[in-house]
């Protein structure tokens, strides 16, 4: 690690020979595996981009030049080489974000994890250099995959619009999702010119082949498919060029003196240009390389040398999912399933295995993956459109406007709800019942453990008349709480201990039940009595709610979802609405954007923690008692 | 008109000869003018796709056979001909839908009129087919411009990766988006082997070179950067072939029998097929086709011969907001504008002319709209993105991920916002004070008149960390409404007629004010005291309006928008966070899609009218008070 302790920042690289780049790229690449193994992370992605982002670095000036990285988990290297070479604490709290960050580095500019959008950016930043007159150069990074987004294709329509504004766009197109298309590849760059890059194509290309398994099953067409069509919108010069789009390619992205020409060239061009470099996901490390999954694309902690986990988690929301959605494909030959290129991510694998015929990756894709659901349902199918709770986003306006609007019976599946914590303000998924809250007719089940999410995804899909949405949060499910009790269509998790009128109505959303217990046993302790309830479906607010909310003093709302019009607004609206005006206190999380860390370190940060609340509670409780000590050595009221 | 009269349905077409058909086209034409001028409408559109709505009903079997319309707003040809010919109430309460309406008749099935939407459904719908082993056709109609659409390209990467799968996609390029890029799109059509209508074409493409106007100005370059983009995506047979599309053109959209053997073609093919037909906006209507800016997209209520507006409203709120764009773009040289689309309508108009280099058109691409804001920003500039409120839908993750989280100053003007009434549910801008409540840091302001559109937005360009959002009705904006007072920085528009505590604290939002205004004088005279206040700025809620509201008995929020998460769930959530308690009213529109209608039509039927509000609130008012009967007879209390 000579060379690469070495390195304080971009200009440090200007010093080194050829020799020496290809020694870095080796001591990044081991310095990758034994640093990513013991956190865990975005390994193979950045195994890929090694020497493309040395040569990056060689060839343009950042922080003065923007460097522009697509979704962001391919930044390790980049951090690597401005100066943050701590990897010990990689996405721990306090330790380096595993995106780029703003605050670590004036190297970093966008710190959005979901991807497509760097083209959208640069195509900002540039105007803005044009319109401001400076002469600093835009670069994005764009994997091959993230243009399948219909950002990227917007982004790229106004880019071409403009031929004298500089605009460089990196994308790296990497073996992976390369290797199945290269037959239709390889005959559009017959017609390149570039013939060093063809030469050398050429040369990678049949190597390739003869190392590409066959994969004959119908998703992998489709997505064979898929990806061609990209594929042969990336690869001909002459179509970028019709684009307005200058085009430097196929660059091999492994030979840095390659890159450093193309980018030089590139730079140089003065108007918006395309560099096409293959990549190998996770070059250099062979348990990534015979992954054929998804070659290492992120990892958990894993044993540097043979690649395995270190430890396997128990029974995980996911699988519970998936294992749940085999059954009902078996019963019901009308479910589909939808992923936006997340397949074995969301728990469809099995899915996919079992009924090939039935499933659709869209791409990374939301959008489409929400409004061709709603094509689906109109076509007589019931979908269940997968996909992380944070993605969601990107599809309000069809889950809206096309699935809402529409009436369509699609269940959307929402993995990764509530802190997923160590990934940072981008993936936690705590936008979604907020901004569903106002979808007519959408119906909202937030399952507490393992048998609900069963029960909850079998009355979603039974729904043909209304959007559905079963969310649930990211890892470990905990064991099954038992409700006591059922009030409507509420489960009662604990009664009050006493028979006059309780205290606290306990509102317990999803996988917060628990704490929701701990919250009741702690107010116990101080006095005051209360009731636990699970609405299951949040919305619409349960009409034996208000009755019963009115038969207690307090009402207190717990979710693991923004604060800003979640669930706790909603109940307060309907308890407001048949006049019932108990006080109502809602806990969740407040609308900030989480700094990375563990979802109990973010938990405890943001006070949704049953001590936390249990002390506002009490507070609350004392006040409407008119008094402020503790409850605890009173006699009991009535 | 006794060819149309005749038609009941679209088997009607059947026994028509060719020359029949050409006859019945003029009638509707005729209709179309007539009918449309008394009521207001997409007339341009329309004008455009007679000949091609007539092959299509031809080819295809309605409803057996799904005829998907991107948008619907050139749909009045195809309700003609599936037996919807009583105009008379076009886009009013109980007449005819201006879009596809599921509920007028079974030959409509998508009835979301935002663009670049169907093909999308179209692919679910193909999908399904596949699945259930129907053997219906599926064809979707889709502008050109709705193309520029990020859906579309993520739909196109889908549906050009099944080849046996079949679905017939129209390209509806119309000669006004077409006029521009002629030379680019002529240069590309040498390719084509289609020669009959690549002769066709060339003879139409010389006369329209002829007509075109010169147009010079940069903005105007850069439409034709992006739409050249898009023709060169559009036009080329290699391109579409290289998708795995099958193409078929380009074909003269106004030649019945060249449309009909095109479509025919493309039924018969078994996979994915584009046919791309050319068609002229306002086609056989003067005034409309002499109507260099938008070739009457979408008009009032007209003289049938001139072309002319019958009335001219007032001031609107648009032209306000234009107005002092210009101004501020005079003032600060780091101001740029953005439309999607939508110049004109938006009222950058003026801007544009002033400002050539500082306004970006980046097509149907919300999406893009908001995050290469989010790049303007962080380059230096402070971008206005000027957007009907609906349409901001599209883009709410990249308000959330790219403009809040970087803490970029962008301003979002929200047009049509609040309940906008003919266009139905999916023009209603009903959704954006709800969603947007969870994005951390952005702000809201909802200006209630004139004055405040031009204060607000002053105020809003000058946030540079943070988005801003100044939101305002569409159509005739009100007397200016003054304030009598200030407290935090809300406007008090009318103190309480007590020196007591008085009853009702109303908060107004945005151009309900003199509603509010209503409210208290009918409260007055059922002896029930109230304050207005006009918090300007709706989120964050006003640190002095807890203050405020806990000196009233109750609190009434009035908002023209859903009620689920809006302006009032916020305003009860400030109160709960900082204990007080006292009893809150929200109202608002219900989360319900509603039926087109005018505004006061759709506000008195959901109850959002002053003697409705005052009622409610009264009936509180008295419930506190312990009884149920009037006040207006009582003594004044205290």
């Amino acid at each position: 690690m000579d060379l690469l302790t070495r390195i304080k920042g971009p200009r440090d690289l200007d010093r080194l020979s050829l020799g020496e780049l290809d020694r870095l790229a080796e001591e990044i690449r081991t310095f990758l595996v034994d640093a990513v193994s013991k956190t865990g992370g975005h390994l193979g992605p950045n195994l890929g981009v090694v020497e493309l982002t040395i040569a990056l670095h060689r060839v343009f000036e950042s922080p003065r030049d923007k460097v522009l990285w697509d979704t962001g988990h391919q930044a390790y290297v980049h951090k690597l080489l401005t100066g943050r070479q701590d990897f010990s604490r990689l996405k721990s709290k306090g330790g380096l974000s595993g995106y780029p960050s703003r605050a670590e580095s004036d190297h970093d500019v966008i710190e959005n994890s979901h991807a497509s959008g760097v083209l959208g950016w640069a195509d900002g930043m540039a105007k803005a250099n044009e319109v401001l007159k400076k002469d600093d150069h835009v670069v994005a990074v764009i994997g091959d995959g993230a243009l399948t987004g219909g950002m990227a294709w917007e982004a790229l329509n106004n880019i071409a619009a403009a031929k004298d504004r500089p605009l460089v766009i990196v994308v790296n197109d990497n073996e992976r999702s390369y290797a199945p298309t290269i037959g239709g590849l390889a005959n559009h760059l017959a017609t390149l010119r570039t013939t060093d890059g063809y030469e050398r194509f050429l040369a990678r290309g049949k190597d390739l082949l003869e190392r590409t398994p066959v994969v004959g099953r119908p998703l992998y067409d489709t997505l064979h498919g898929a990806k061609k069509g990209l594929k042969d919108f990336i690869a001909p010069q002459g179509m970028f060029e019709d684009l307005g789009l200058k085009y430097v390619g196929p660059i091999d992205g492994h030979d840095i003196e390659a890159l450093e020409s193309a980018l030089q060239r590139a730079k140089r061009f003065g108007g918006p240009v395309i560099v096409h470099c293959l990549t190998e996901k996770g070059r250099g490390y062979t348990p990534a390389l015979e992954d054929e999954a998804d070659r290492f694309h992120a990892v958990g902690k894993i044993h540097p040398d043979t690649g395995l986990p270190i430890s396997t988690s128990g029974l995980d929301w996911t699988s519970v999912f998936g294992e749940e959605m085999v059954k009902l494909g078996e019963e019901r030959e009308d479910i589909v399933a939808i992923t936006a290129a997340m397949l074995q991510p969301v728990g469809l694998g099995k899915f996919e295995a079992a009924f090939p015929d039935r499933i659709y990756d869209v791409g990374i894709a939301e959008q489409h993956g929400a409004v061709s659901a709603a094509g689906l349902a109109t076509g007589g199918l019931h979908p269940v459109f997968a996909v992380y709770a944070t993605f969601l986003n990107r599809a309000f306006d069809q889950v809206l406007m096309d699935v809402a609007l529409h009436k369509c019976g699609v269940t959307f599946v929402l993995d990764r709800a509530g802190i997923t914590g160590t990934d940072g303000a981008s993936h936690n998924g705590m936008w979604d019942m907020s901004i569903l809250q106002c979808v007519p007719g959408l119906r909202i089940a937030a399952p507490r453990d393992a048998d609900q999410v069963r029960a909850q995804l079998r009355e979603a899909v039974a729904v043909d008349d209304a959007p559905t949405v079963v969310r649930f949060s990211k890892g470990a499910v905990g064991p099954a709480v038992k409700a006591v009790g059922r009030v409507g269509g509420m489960d009662v998790l604990r009664e009050p201990k006493t028979d006059a009128r309780p205290d606290v109505l306990l509102v317990s959303v999803g996988a917060l039940a628990p704490m929701c217990l701990e919250i009741a046993d702690l107010l116990d302790a101080q006095g005051i009595s209360s009731t636990v309830v699970d609405p299951r479906w949040v919305k619409p607010v349960d009409e034996a709610l208000a009755p019963l909310a009115e038969r207690h003093r307090v009402v207190v709302t717990v979710e693991d979802n923004s604060r800003a019009g979640g669930v706790g607004s909603a109940v307060a609206q309907a308890l407001r609405d048949v006049g019932v005006d108990v006080p109502l206190r809602d806990f969740g999380i407040p609308p900030v954007f989480l700094d990375h860390a563990s979802r109990g370190e973010v938990m405890a940060e943001i006070g949704l923690t049953a001590p936390d609340i249990a002390r506002q509670v009490t507070g609350l409780v004392a006040k409407l008692d008119g008094r402020f000590e503790s409850r605890a050595a009173e006699p009991a009221r009535d």
